[in-house]
């Protein structure tokens, strides 16, 4: 067992956003840090991987996992289950790593009122501009005139929660946006409760200190 | 009155670990920055200024700010008094302005207990070693051996309380420390609860949403 516990590193926002790419980002600067990847219901998407960018299961599976206690979050999103595989997250924190989670305001929501709720950061990313979001969604051109209405209306109900995080960003430029996140990080890291080992230091200054003269 | 109200930014350590230096990179790296000038009843060293390294005042005056409730806090060390003058630390964050104190353990509690301890944030420097710390003070030449050894006791009172602090630094060099407390710093920043300006861009947000197609 590490003598650190890791983080929960909750990264929340629209669709849209950024939120990927800089998670993306966060993973190229440390490559310590563990991705949480998902669980979901819903059918890949063109390049995405399984295991990867999700862990695709059916219906019944993740109805097993849930009431197995083996998700440490999920959520229900147009007519599709998502949710995070506690045992790797489990895993990470407990070896001193930080796990990353690229997740909504449920899943963001139900991890601060879990037992890990103490060891999680939660940082929420906002559009500098709806039009934006909206114009990015369209350009895709992925979705129908329908599936975009929609997904701009649960941009609006994930926009609405923002309140809830610890930290906030607009991410007007997205290297500044990096910057920050690693900030974020930085600095929680230097926290008293992050760094148990240093009570080893102390115990060594005191050993130094009744040597005195 | 500013839109957002200036953090407590506290900074302890026990004296020779780099803790006056750094608070000084720290005013020069952020002008807007605002220090706490301690008041205390001990005579000025050689070279320090009324007002700007301390307020000298007498014992009576002091015992007046107390008890009129202009002392945010107040200690007692080696048969003098010190204290943080509570008026300009109550205008500098009303302006939004963060404000910087370097005093001890007894005073960093007493910020935290008090009604602004919500916007302390409070940083402890460890010294890499105690024999270093030792070896400062007898360089320095200024004390008598009783005095040293007198400093080293308090030295180490001041260490045993490094774990009532947000975050924890070990100053092994000067410029690594320098930039950890600007991260500090810079995260602390843009937590949720230091932007309240936020909520007018999220108003924007809801307004761009409400006129989509």
């Amino acid at each position: 067992m590490a003598d650190r516990r890791g983080l929960l590193i909750i990264l929340s926002s629209p669709s849209g956003a950024g939120k990927s790419t800089l998670a993306k980002r966060l993973m190229e600067w440390d490559p310590t840090l563990s991705f949480s990847v998902s669980a979901t219901t819903r059918k890949p998407r063109p390049g995405e991987v399984d295991g990867k960018d999700y862990h695709f299961i059916d219906e019944a599976r993740f109805r097993t996992w849930v009431s197995d206690g083996q998700m440490l979050e999920h959520a229900h999103v147009f007519g599709h289950s998502y949710g995070s595989p506690q045992p790797p997250v489990q895993a990470a924190i407990e070896a001193g790593r930080d796990v990353l989670f690229d997740i909504d305001w449920q899943g963001a929501q139900q991890i601060r009122n879990s037992a890990l709720g103490a060891y999680a950061l939660s940082i929420f990313i906002l559009p500098p501009s709806i039009r934006e979001l909206h114009r990015r969604l369209v350009t895709r051109g992925q979705d129908s005139e329908e599936v975009i209405a929609k997904r701009m209306r649960k941009s609006w109900d994930e926009i609405s929660h923002w309140d809830g995080y610890d930290y906030v960003l607009i991410n007007e430029d997205l290297d500044e946006t990096e910057a920050k996140l690693k900030t974020i990080v930085a600095a929680e890291r230097l926290k008293f409760a992050q760094q148990p080992r240093l009570s080893d230091h102390v115990r060594t200054l005191q050993a130094q200190f009744e040597e005195l003269p």
